[in-house]
């Protein structure tokens, strides 16, 4: 790694010398110094300037700055070398707040994470090289404060893809762009409870994390059950339903004609808001996915999408469509959370979905993900034929059904010890229910791994049964 | 423009055919799709797959799909042209919600927007560079979830260059990366209100998004007044308080000596939360910035940083340091709020800021806007030399104050008009007061339009007067 030079490393301008009663200047300055050392505000390798350039800007002589350093050196406090900026050394302080926001876990061996897709497929230079093209391209307005709604360019590249990939209506100004759907949500419901509400319904089970966006801005939470038909509306009863009808997470079904009329009926006559989070529509592998819910009543239903299923998470780039009488204060709202999301990434991907790299993508990772898919349903099927696996083919998970009585967390639990990753289908659950599963993701699962994380995830499975 | 080839394009999947009855499949499909086109789903200049592509999906024979192109076609719907895929034309469509977020506003000849800074010294191309370098050398978890607190390596690099720059005393752990300050402050609002906050003061006057963002959860919004020597602590009732000491915004004045003593015994009696926005506290022209409040007292200061003002704004890129027992709450938040920030930009940042560049630049920023301001201080001293200017000389606006009873609204409604843009001192007041002002950015306003805007701006003024 190249160092900066002197010439580049700004001063700790903050540093002032207030000499007590006797103190001399050098005396001053190094007590000043240490004590910034003692206290973190100098940290361990931090660059000090050069006696020269300190020595100016405090107003003293260079003998001062020189004699400080000097005997700062002696005490173990800097490291000097000719030539070199002094530079902090490791000292020993007083209890520092130290703690990791994440305690480090092993590497597992097999991640059967359900939520995320395989990264390494992730065209990353086809990326960079569009964000520089995009870049050099651009105006410096790009550079400056952007719409809250989003970029224009994104937006309309948006409505033509959506509208042609999963039939919504919508012109771009009903497109706000956001960071990924957890933005979206948390958006939604503010908006939500400012009209008012009071009451969102979610499938059970379903991210549980969404409940607590939900509850944090002091809305119920109510569940409804899920079958395999998707989201039961008998008895829904709330201003708003979240829902995931192309695939419902995390037991895979998908919402049946039936319940889509009932649903979209429902809303109709209770003016509920339906928010259909469009959560792997791109990856149906059996037959062509139906359409978006939005597209059959664009007034009634706000659509959520994001590319952390389809390219990456670290993009945090998603986008909500919603109907003509919400979207300002959806707007506004996007204003008071963070003004509006990166520029440079929204354009683009506006160029990666109007040069087709999008769909490129899109198609390659369907191809992959489905092998991966077969291969480890042709596994289990040799190794636990006895459980059942359900959800439709479609996504980077299924359900693997447990027989009643044995405990989706215990093995879960065993598995992890085992550096299995998987998540058990009670982590979803709102209510306590008697069938358990487990939630398991191909997406980080490599075909060459499927036959020996089989096994590996059938010794503990047949532990427990 | 490189057109994606046919095959590159996804079909509309969602299309299924319904035939009435007496309907051949030929008219079902044309039908279809012209609903489809009518209702917007398939909209202007979006292309169509190949007969043969679309046949195939949809399971019938390519003569039915060619047949009912060429009506669509001869009915004004598709354009078709040899070896090219079938394009949506322009259809006139039933009122469709169209409608700019923003009203386009003319070009302003002299724009002296307080709020930004010069876009196009942000050295773009070396940001580039360093993101390709930065992206190329990540091992794949970069691309996966990250962490809601941040990067490692940007917290590690922040909590150096915040130390050596400003006095700020924190550990990596305490920094949690955000989406500029405006999420900062809606995020810690948040997480105040959470505790039990009922009201936050704010510098009057002071940026109005913030006072909504505060209202936004059910808050009040208290005014302090501001003067030559910052915001007054005398009278001080909240919970906490949130201030600008380094260059108040948009008064121009800092802190004094005697407030910050004041403003920090406030915050040891009553256990109020002091939220620094340490604004343009890079661009200090006549002599060093004083230290931050957060290295007096880092267990009452929550510091919030942006590189908006230093790099541009349209990376999105903030920090908030937050006290050890405030931190986790902080981060939970952030996890509610959009999980994490984009990781690339992230990592870039950390590169900029422990290679140098992020100092080299604001050096160099800071000189040219020195230069500007001169200039126009000059210019404004010679074309108006009754009216005072306010404010120290940092960052990129100063305030032009207006004898009492000249309305600094009407003056900038009138600027407007010729053009230039500015801001009337009202526009960020809570409380109506005697004395208005004009807030006068130079951040975009080149040395060579600094005479001519400057007569212009007289101009308008002293019709005023």
């Amino acid at each position: 790694m190249k160092m900066p030079t002197d010439a580049q490393i700004d001063e700790p301008s903050w540093l002032t010398l207030s000499p007590r009663s006797g103190e001399t200047l050098r005396a001053a300055l190094e007590r000043t110094l240490r004590e910034a050392i003692r206290a973190g505000a100098l940290r361990e390798g931090v660059r000090l300037p050069s006696s020269r350039v300190l020595a100016e800007s405090l107003g003293v002589s260079r003998g001062v700055v020189r004699d400080a350093y000097g005997q700062l050196e002696a005490q173990g406090f800097l490291v000097i070398r000719p030539r070199v900026a002094p530079v902090v050394a490791t000292v020993p302080r007083p209890e520092t707040p130290r703690r990791d926001s994440k305690p480090v876990a092993p590497v597992p061996r097999y991640d059967l994470t359900p939520t995320t897709p395989d990264v390494t497929l992730f065209p990353l230079n086809r990326w960079l090289s569009t964000a520089q093209q995009v870049a050099r391209r651009a105006s410096v307005v790009a550079l400056d404060y952007g719409e809250s709604r989003g970029e224009r360019t994104l937006r309309a590249a948006l409505a033509d893809h959506l509208g042609r990939t999963r039939g919504v209506i919508a012109e771009p100004e009903q497109i706000v762009i956001v960071q990924g759907t957890a933005q979206a949500v948390d958006l939604l419901v503010r908006v939500l409870a400012r009209r008012g509400a009071s009451r969102v319904a979610v499938e059970d089970p379903s991210h549980t994390t969404n409940h607590k966006r939900i509850r944090a801005f002091g809305l119920e939470v109510a569940g409804q059950p899920v079958d395999a038909n998707g989201i039961v509306v008998a008895g829904l009863d709330a201003d708003a339903v979240l829902v995931t009808p192309a695939h419902q997470f995390p037991t895979g079904s998908v919402l049946s004609g039936e319940r889509r009329r009932q649903l979209l009926a429902w809303a109709g006559e209770s003016g509920g808001v339906i928010v259909e989070d469009d959560y792997d529509a791109e990856f149906r592998y059996d037959r062509e996915p139906v359409r978006a819910l939005q597209g059959i009543a664009p007034e009634q239903v706000v659509q959520l999408g994001t590319v952390s299923k389809t390219l990456v998470p670290a993009l945090r780039l998603g986008w909500l469509v919603a109907p003509p009488d919400l979207v300002d204060e959806v707007e506004q709202t996007k204003l008071l959370l963070d003004i509006f999301s990166p520029t440079l990434d929204q354009r683009t991907l506006a160029e990666f979905l109007t040069r087709g790299h999008y769909d490129r993508h899109v198609r390659r990772a369907r191809s992959i993900y489905r092998r991966r898919r077969d291969r480890l349903l042709a596994a289990l099927h040799a190794h636990l034929p006895e459980l059942p696996v359900e959800g439709v083919a479609a996504g980077v998970h299924f359900l693997l059904g447990l027989p009643p009585g044995v405990s989706d967390t215990a093995i879960a639990d065993d598995a992890n010890r085992s550096r299995i990753t998987l998540t058990p289908l009670s982590d979803f659950r709102l209510t306590t229910a008697d069938a358990g599963g487990l939630v398991i993701g191909y997406g980080r699962l490599h075909e060459s791994s499927v036959e020996a994380a089989t096994r590996a995830l059938a010794d503990v499975i047949r532990a427990h049964m």
